[in-house]
């Protein structure tokens, strides 16, 4: 028989939200067990962009994203939240008559809570991958949907493919790196931002950057994971084909809740949809927080997920004690364990 | 003629969520003017409690709220908001033509705005002040609805009003300050955190408090503005005296809105009431966020009025530029000026 282990709130994803929501939940005199499939906590803000600085976080005017997440774990630990890391949550089940969610995850440890916050973030999204044939015997080798080092591209083709933000402003990165950027875009109009339009036209006129529009990705043609050609097409079926090293597509991203997606929540294209104002989602007991969670207007932005993680920890208060009137506490007023 | 000086937004509170809106605006690309009728920005946290730690702004362990206020400016100042201070809104008036607000300040100020944002706080809350015959007499010299120095109150006699937190935490602290402390509560039954409650049980025991209950406040004894006894009543309308320098009425706060309150937007005895998906009033155009907010579940924290901050210029941008698709921006994409 596997270990059960038992907790007030688990919680899925350990990004900022998530381990922001330790916090409030031990405010409330909740314990937390955290579950991430990254084997450290951060999420993105550690995994992708430790060195980056964010200028949004309030009464930060700078601070990194590694830095930020060392911050947050400082605040949560007093709490003493469990965490199960490097493992993902396979499934979920909930046991009326005990009122209890079991989760279990890919090590077959299972986690039985009172109730379930996911704040799986920027990870439950990945990118829109066009559809063409044979294309996954190209990703990671010489198609990428994200980059990591702009200078392994030095010397190389690059063909992007794209008319939004990403694909204008790596363009204009690239032009200086790269042997050749060439942009396909289906339209000759490009959604993105006016300066950096501006930008991508003025290397065009130089003969930093070709442009390819109106036209889209055909095919691929290459041997053993590296490209030799992107074969595109005008609305005509007319192809032309461009030498390429390298195909980024920057067709924005698509939400991939693995696992999560055997939940029966109601999700949309943007995210698992939650009252906005408990957010809660369509599962009784089980919320949604950060960016993984829609509702209109929803601004994906870490300083609305912190106010998601206390309002949600507060409607699960309310869930669990209906009967408790709660005397609102500043933190002001007691302080926190150990303080 | 008086100076009519121009702004995007109006914002109409200088606290910390007033200071986040500055920061979250001018991401955005819009100017400021904050206004606030104390002489220095920061709110209560500057005016009241400078040096008392805060817990729960997120990725801050403990910050006090003074070194809160300096990092919100720091934050909020590569955007060069103008600061009316000293001076309250005293009128409002919206131009349909134009389709810019009007705000005159107590000096007579001008100052035109596309938007407004009340983020008035705590500020603009008081107490519940008690029917008491000529208790304005008293007030602030032996009457008072906060504590701001507890050994003030060293070798008096301390009456206490109330039964909710305020009550019994100040009746738990001043137990070791006064000469005496009596709690007169109108019930038998106290409705604050049971730890508090039971630490004034002790006290009880240890009679370093006596209790008043059921009784309530009837009359006032003294002169000059000095206490020499509060009379309570029971519910049958006996009279007891109770010798006292002190009475500390705590019977909560009340909306006090001042000039604002002239204005046509609903309020309830909560707050301003705004639509959670965009803080918007029933005023079109003017937004409330932070404490004087008020919609369903609302919490009165710090960390949500930042959120609220935020939602409010996204809806402010959407309302000035209905045509203009939004190119979602995170502060990492190209840093704030002077970054």
């Amino acid at each position: 028989m596997s270990h059960t282990f038992t907790t007030d709130i688990a919680i899925i994803g350990a990004g900022p939200t998530g381990l922001f929501a330790v916090f409030q939940a031990g405010m409330l005199g909740f314990k937390c067990t955290l579950i991430d499939s990254l084997p450290e906590i951060g999420g993105q803000c550690t995994a992708l962009y430790p060195q980056k600085p964010i200028y949004d976080i309030p009464a930060y005017p700078s601070i990194t994203a590694g830095e930020l997440i060392e911050k947050l774990e400082q605040q949560a630990m007093p709490f003493n939240p469990q965490f199960v890391l490097g493992q993902s949550v396979t499934t979920y089940h909930f046991d009326e008559s005990t009122k209890l969610f079991t989760l279990e995850t890919s090590e077959g440890l299972k986690i039985a809570a009172k109730a379930v916050v996911v704040a799986a973030g920027g990870g439950a999204f990945g990118p829109n991958r066009p559809p063409l044939k044979n294309i996954e015997q190209y990703e990671e080798k010489s198609v990428f949907y994200s980059v990591r080092k702009p200078e392994s591209f030095a010397n190389k083709h690059v063909v992007i493919a794209g008319g939004g933000d990403s694909a204008v402003d790596w363009a204009n990165i690239l032009a200086d790196i790269a042997a050749s950027v060439t942009v396909v875009h289906r339209r000759s109009k490009f959604r993105a931002h006016q300066d950096s339009i501006n930008k991508m036209m003025h290397l065009v006129d130089d003969g930093k950057i070709s442009l390819c529009t109106p036209y889209q990705l055909h095919s691929l043609v290459g041997e053993n994971g590296q490209l030799s050609d992107v074969v595109v097409s005008d609305l005509d079926g007319n192809k032309v084909e461009l030498a390429a090293d390298v195909l980024l597509p920057f067709f924005g991203l698509r939400m991939d809740l693995g696992p999560l997606k055997q939940w029966p929540f109601d999700i949309s294209e943007k995210g698992i949809v939650v009252d906005p104002l408990t957010m809660e989602t369509s599962i009784k007991g089980t919320y949604a927080i950060g960016d993984v969670a829609s509702y209109p207007n929803k601004l994906k932005l870490i300083l609305c997920g912190f106010s998601e993680a206390a309002m949600a920890v507060h409607a699960i208060r309310a869930q669990l004690h209906p009967n408790h009137t709660f005397h609102f506490e500043h933190s002001t007023t007691k302080g926190v364990p150990g303080s």
